[in-house]
């Protein structure tokens, strides 16, 4: 349970696939999640702010989102998220990352087209 | 936040589309959900039972939904849960329905191709 | 992740603190969970229909749910969902059960007086 | 669903109760929350990082918090995640806030005497 968020939004940078030093495939990204509110004094539901993500995903996921994700697209993201405070020099804050336990197009806005992948290693 | 879901699993029978009554676009499937547990005395992860649910998507994500999804896809849903106790003659029970908000191509198990649909109608 | 609901609502039964054959102390009772929804028509929130839960609650958290909770409580409940088919003679249905990870009373509700109980055994 | 986030963890600081400028009761303070996560080449849980949030609680929940939790208190928390970028002179990062739908103390770590308030102003 602790810390696992199910996020919508979009892909904000073009997702960066890469292997870690000890050979795992890995693939990372910026999301931009926008919550919708509902404004009592107006009576309907308006935009509220946007929260930004760094999103990353490891193994067969973080191959299949290399493949598939375009900057752009809309997305569903399930994951835990790590917040981490930092210090350097004069400078000091927190960085906000999840580390996605699961990925999908988000058919809300769109259609996709699914190939399964045989898992053959990793 | 009540009631509201996120599984992964099995699309377990053909998504059936349609159309309401009153025009809405409607897609819905069964799907199999299963839960992994950690057996404490093997010291292992091991496969729990599975829950199945009756899930309906609406309006676009209807639409779309019922484009892109085939029975044994790996998928992504979020939804919010709606129990119903039911009586018929000698029987009673309680049928359990998910009502999608989102749902995604699970891309763990595979690759995806996606198309931004421009609303138009709906 | 997988089945892992967070609900809040009613305790709507006296909790039934019993021990398990194996001699683990549990706790039961059944969840009203209304849900709000926004009614565009009307431009306002209404009451949704309510989910029905059987709660149950083992090991410590099973034993102090068991010394605090009374019916009528409101109460927040995060759980895994336990969807069981059953058969009998010419009955089926499901039954729809939540195995409780955490409880707390709903502070949005009333006040609580919290004490800290110090494991010894279980 | 976006954004929204369950956590449980200790009451990191004394909760700080006041009223906005605008009449509402507020009550804020840090959350401590712990990821356990399994170790699979010890083949057991531990102890993960931490993750620190600043939650607020309004109106109803804001006064009761304020009157019912302590620091070192064990709580469950369900709310709405804000991030925050901020730049300050020569300073920069984000702030992880989480503003609270609904509190309650953890019953996993404790017993609890509850009082229902009537609701009577904000």
């Amino acid at each position: 349970m602790n810390d696992t968020l199910t996020l919508t939004g979009v892909v904000a940078t073009d997702p960066q696939a890469r292997t870690t030093t000890s050979g795992i495939p890995m693939t990372s990204f910026r999301l931009a999640s926008s919550q919708r509110r509902f404004d009592r004094a107006a009576g309907r539901w308006i935009d509220g702010d946007t929260n930004w993500y760094s999103v990353t995903a490891f193994r067969h996921l973080g191959t299949n989102a290399g493949r598939s994700l375009v900057k752009g697209d809309r997305v569903v993201v399930v994951g835990r998220l790590k917040i981490r405070r930092w210090e350097q020099a004069e400078r000091s804050g927190s960085s906000v990352d999840l580390e996605a336990d699961t990925i999908g197009h988000d058919l809300s806005w769109g259609t996709s087209v699914y190939s399964r992948v045989r898992p053959t290693s990793a």
